[in-house]
């Protein structure tokens, strides 16, 4: 099983691919979306930048044909203008994952920190290096990329415990998240 | 000039088409994509509902041909996770205007209101009314198409004012936006 992690942000998203073969988990490729660098396209050309993210996702689908993804719940900002560019960020990134026909399971940071480091509160080094642990990695990833690997390590997790279990097939996909306590569609 | 005007919501977007042929206006097309009513798709399925919309203007657009589109520019809602939701509704709507090439203006709800009405403060019935008598309906439009069809009005008299001024080919997208008090990409 083929599992691509979002970590949705307007400015850069994180974007990270593992392979499931039973309890064991191998990395695939990891890295970030970025649409504040693109030549030609400003700062506040919204739509620009939306379509970059969207494009940017389908191309990693493309070259990576994972067969579920797994983004990040996000959560409202303290500053409302700041949520709602968020929100068209996330828009975008999920538009390209249904559109691509993926199952789309969602986490938040907290459930997400849990699976990965054991506590919730855990700094963002602490992700990247257990993230560069668990998936034997020669270095640390990016920040960005190691929250998306951590979500789909985390979904991965969940699917090897349904496996164990032996219900995969006959759980559904809203049972599956309540099992463990994740939110899937 | 065909314009397409998007009033986006995650349950109702309304859209609308006219045609702008120097200063006359005529209606081509109006309706909602609705992402409630889907067969087999849940309320509480975001990344579901997000393809419904997407792929409904996909359609629109397939459909009409315009060649350019008018986005209404959403706010903040007292309620921050309605403001997320809506975010991610426009994210979608604006991936699908911009993945099929379409320019992408974008007015607030009170400057189409005003290009309208005249007035800022218009109830949703006068907007309704208003767009019914410019367009020569024979009877009065939804209002999330009504709102859709007033933004494609908005934006084809910014562009009839500059038609008029014979510098259209020469103000670059910004001082068309600035000329008109709108917000263009």
């Amino acid at each position: 099983m083929r599992i691509l992690g979002i970590d949705p942000g307007l400015q850069t998203t994180g974007f990270g691919v593992i392979e499931r073969d039973g309890q064991h988990l191998r990395y695939v490729a990891s890295g970030t979306i970025r649409t504040t660098r693109t030549e030609g396209v400003e700062l506040g050309n919204l739509p620009a930048r939306l379509k970059i993210l969207f494009e940017g996702i389908n191309e990693v689908v493309e070259r990576y044909q994972p067969e579920t993804a797994v983004i990040e719940i996000v959560f409202v900002n303290v500053n409302p203008q700041s949520t709602l560019l968020l929100g068209q960020a996330r828009g975008a990134a999920l538009t390209a994952l249904v559109t691509n026909n993926l199952p789309v399971a969602e986490y938040t940071a907290l459930q997400m920190k849990k699976a990965i480091t054991g506590h919730g509160r855990a700094a963002k080094s602490q992700i990247q290096e257990m993230v560069k642990r668990m998936l034997q990695l020669p270095g640390l990833p990016g920040t960005d990329a190691a929250d998306a690997l951590g979500l789909a390590i985390t979904h991965a997790h969940a699917g090897a415990m349904l496996h164990k279990l032996g219900q995969e097939s006959t759980l559904n996909r809203k049972q599956h998240a309540m099992l463990k306590g994740g939110r899937a569609y």
